[in-house]
């Protein structure tokens, strides 16, 4: 028997005998590891431990002390409570049951379920998981399989579909209960230390608005019960800063039936948050060297045709007919920049040329799946796109990467990085990629960034750095990428003069500070509460007159601090009720003006987390503002807590 | 014989019998005035003398001391350009002749026309002239035209189709010629002082692509021979100027084949402009109390039925399907703003609510009208929606008036102001109309600008102020307009609580300080020859060392203007021919710096008027740049001219 070779998440290659498994692998690096196997990532896919590996698979073990164990938990208790559903319901008919970001579902059909059954559900699931039942892998031939599902035309589909070239089907068996599943899973029921059940939400077979709509019971599972209950109030809390709900309440944007969906409209309050957002990327990107550049949103698609975009896009895109040409909404801004480095010709002296804008682009997704502004239709990137040098990627990579943790820090955001490598469809030499991927680890390497491996997660034309933002409830969102493309450039014919007087074909790197301003807005809105910082707050400070005698003064003070966002509560309510508004609208800081202020020309200075201020002069407030403004500051600091 | 009432410009009535003609009227003012009449302007069309009014036509009499007269004039020369053709060509088939706002062309076929055959006409023409025949009006029958034209299915194309429902059909003769014609015309050939006959292209009939292909000889005609002179030197210059030219040359912006006609891509010379430009509006704007909103391009088209503006725009617009739904890209922001209105209740103490977005539009023109950024497919207009009560609108007309009139002094254009009233087609009771054009009319009065009428010319729900701008060259281009609207809060049913605690509806102002960016950055191009104040240039200063030794020096002097768009030229040129190419560039400002200059520690500025000085501080040019920026000026000054 030959060997094969596979690559370790540290770039070593292990040599194992053809037909290995993962566990095979994992005790050819150590009897140990090979007994505290759990499963293992091949190629980026969470699968078995008796997967076999192929020659020059990507593999990661995994144990119960590494992240992905939580996956394989809770792919166990879907098993779990699918099997408490039959042993209650049995006329329920299964489909599929995977993990997700922060637990499980189990889409099921032929059973009338409401949330006041999950409790029971739930109880019967707690049984199951303290009779501690082995969850064992068992292969069944495809006869015997089908046969099993004579009553299930989804798991048949699945049996005729995805499993269509299998012989033998893996199915997990614990107790009484069995289903067709990859795995992995973990050993016993017992290994689930808690286990909640959520909602009911409705759904369809394999997402599509045309099928049967099934019932998804959604649920989650942890280690242990303090786990569970640290996530439970961070659901509690979530909720309450659903950008959705604060979006509404703050006035930040609409999303309105007659202007059709996901495609989010911004109000004054929520384009003054843009407005500040875009101004300082900007500039960032000014200080970094780059130049902005507008293309519209509509082109003919013989340009998504130029770029290789239009097969993996075109059912994505917004198509149109204009004079007999199809058109379509852009998608992307990079053909667009390309076209524009195209105008001019360039000198290798030239190189880095660095474009940005700010981009709207269009992308349809499923109209079911559509929420608020995490996912729309439309979405503006704050994109860039660099045409660099090959001498020249390492220095721009590392600068990049600076900016993006800049930004990061201004907003309070932790990073969580990745190198996504090559996936299976792509294209260029294998010399290309070799050298990019190894560029990009080399930066991250010295630039000391803590960063994991997404083992064929890369784009069709090349490696990237993806950053994932982590929110203050500890939530992880997609954020801003680093590309390396090889491809775009040859696909233009793009071309700079070198030193030589030759013709040498540029790099094209792609890359955005915040990803979409719509994701971004997002996750601060959450992020933040609703409490944005100083800077950011649409309404910065609101002046309440303890009467209306007090108006005069209200407006000459606000034309003092006319350098910020500063409004008047002219209403005629008690300061209570006053104070209590502007706290509700998270106002950053109240000026409260009565009488005695006026005579002696001072105010009263109020913040959110309600610390209050007397006798303070307008200067040294002013004064205070512009560098907590200037300085991106993330908390209203004017006052401090007292001692 | 009953009388009916003519509206004369100053708003006055005049009885006449009803049968009456412009000319008739003319007497009834004064002998002088009939004598003197040319013409006359009836609900803005300019019309032959004998045209018959009905009651409450709108009419201007022309004279030939009337602006009009020049259009009426080179009418007559298009008409002498056809009987010199016709002279010299006897086999051309005559289509359509119009006067144009700067000369007149004639659309012939069936005759090979090249660009040296003109002269020989134009010889022609002048005999015509020098001939000083007689102008005169024929009334001939249906039967008669259609026999005379039995050989030209053009003239049958009009006969059968504009003209289809007259009896009579006005003809125009001269000498041996004779033409299918409305008027109006000159007395005789001989009032025409010049003519020139400039240029020959294609056109369709009737513009449509699918029409035959016509030759169109474009010509011009002047009261005397050094006004010609003084229109051929001005062409001149504007073909130097030409935006299309110049944008390129500039790297402004481009129009690219695969990326689509009519969708500009701007450069990042461009760019920084069109930023400077929106910067300078949005600041204006954030003054006058205005929020930003945005809203998406895409839109269902639901939209526009609700808004009206389907049945009216349908055919220029960009239509999808989505869904199996109708959605088209917006050619205008108001709906969406009206939309974004709706979200909130309002009480009137909230109002005026102001918003504005610089929001890219979508209007499908004929592609074989599209030119440069004058007319294009995609367009952002700086668009301004108020919503006010009823007392609020002059003081908010005479607001925005402001606006506008700082935004063309900034810019040294001169402004042509008209106000543009109730069209045919139009919705809204004649109390509302009435009121409206009254109040608009109140507040240009009261401003003491000087105005024009443009008589049925305003929008179809409302009248407006339209501005042009006047350029550096005298020529004019349709600039912003201030809209009253009382059509669209209707159909979007908004309101605000009254002090009275009830409903009641705003009314909508629609304005913008620029109109359309693409059209006013091309009168910016043309108007300033790209030579761009100081504050929009996009490279502001470059710094041309004398040798590769000032480099470095180079360097720290561009880290200490960096407020500002300085760059190095680096290049191993003569000083000379870096003095040469900075000016081809228009750059505002070189600093020019050699040994000296770097062992002083000073810079010698040089400034695109050619003047220079040395021993200059970088402390003093940079305090100078400052206030230069700040103040919008609009040439350098940094550098007085020598006594």
């Amino acid at each position: 028997m030959s060997d094969i070779a596979v690559i370790l998440p540290d770039g070593t290659e292990l040599s194992v005998e053809e037909g290995a498994t993962v566990r095979d692998a994992a005790f050819a690096i150590g009897p140990g590891l090979g007994k505290d196997t759990v499963a293992g990532v091949v190629d980026g896919e969470l699968v078995d431990k008796e997967t076999p590996l192929h020659d020059g698979a990507n593999l990661v073990i995994v144990t119960d002390q590494s992240d992905e164990y939580l996956d394989v938990l809770r792919h166990s208790a879907a098993h779990v409570f699918a099997q408490a559903l039959q042993r209650l319901h049995p006329e329920a008919k299964l489909t599929i049951g995977p993990w997700t970001d922060d637990g499980f579902y189990y889409d099921v059909t032929s059973v009338d379920l409401e949330q006041e059954d999950l409790e029971a559900i739930e109880d019967e699931m707690r049984d199951i998981i303290e009779a501690d039942l082995d969850i064992e892998r068992v292969l069944v031939d495809r006869e015997e399989a089908l046969e099993k599902y004579a009553d299930n035309p989804y798991k048949r589909d699945i049996l005729e579909d995805e499993a269509a070239g299998d012989d033998e089907l893996s199915f997990y068996q614990q107790g009484e209960f069995e289903d067709l599943c990859k795995g992995p899973h973990v050993e016993s029921t017992g290994e689930i230390g808690a286990v909640k059940l959520l909602n009911i939400s409705a759904a369809y077979w394999r997402g599509d608005e045309d099928n049967d709509t099934l019932t998804r019971v959604y649920g989650t599972a942890f280690e242990s019960e303090s786990d569970l209950e640290d996530f439970l109030n961070m659901r509690e809390e979530a909720k309450e800063r659903d950008h959705r709900k604060l979006g509404q309440e703050l006035n930040l944007f609409a999303i309105d039936e007659t202007t059709g969906p996901g495609l989010p409209l911004y109000q004054p309050n929520g384009k003054r948050i843009l407005d500040e957002l875009a101004d300082y990327a900007k500039q960032l990107n000014l200080d970094a060297g780059y130049d902005p550049v507008e293309t519209p949103h509509l082109f003919r698609t013989e340009l998504w045709k130029k770029s290789g975009h239009y097969e993996n896009y075109v059912d994505d895109m917004f198509l149109l007919d204009v004079n007999d040409e199809e058109y379509g909404l852009k998608p992307m801004n990079c053909p667009g920049h390309a076209t524009i480095f195209d105008q001019q010709s360039w000198s290798y002296r030239d190189l880095p040329v660095r474009y940005f804008e700010d981009g709207k682009v269009y992308r349809k997704e499923q109209r079911g799946e559509l929420s608020g502004l995490s996912r729309v239709w439309s979405f503006t990137i704050d994109d860039g796109h660099l045409f660099v040098r090959p001498d020249q990627i390492e220095d721009e990579i590392n600068l990049i990467i600076d900016n993006i943790l800049t930004v990061f820090d201004t907003f309070g955001l932790d990073a969580e990085v990745a190198l996504a490598t090559r996936p299976e469809k792509s294209v260029g030499s294998d010399e290309i990629w070799e050298q990019a991927e190894t560029q990009l680890r080399a930066v991250l390497d010295d630039s000391g960034i803590d960063y994991g491996i997404e083992a064929g997660d890369g784009a069709f034309y090349g490696p990237k750095i993806d950053f994932a933002f982590k929110d203050a409830l500890g939530r992880k969102w997609d954020g801003p990428t680093v590309q390396l493309d090889f491809n775009m450039p040859d696909r233009f014919d793009l071309t700079y003069t070198g030193e030589d007087n030759e013709d040498h074909q540029p790099v094209m790197i792609h890359r955005a500070l915040y990803g979409s301003y719509e994701r971004f807005f997002m996750v601060l809105i959450e992020h933040f509460d609703g409490k944005f910082p100083f800077w950011l707050a649409p309404e910065q400070v609101r002046i309440l007159p303890i009467s209306d005698d007090q108006l005069g003064y209200a407006k000459k003070l606000q034309y003092e601090l006319g350098d910020f966002r500063v409004d008047i509560e002219d209403r005629s309510w008690t300061l209570g009720r006053k104070i209590r508004e502007a706290q509700t609208d998270r106002v950053p800081y109240m000026v409260i003006v009565g009488g005695d202020e006026e005579a002696d020309g001072t105010i009263s200075v109020r913040d959110r987390k309600e610390r209050e201020e007397k006798d303070v002069s307008v200067e040294a407030f002013r004064d205070h503002l512009r560098s907590e403004y200037d300085e991106k500051r993330p908390e209203p600091d004017f006052l401090a807590d007292e001692e």
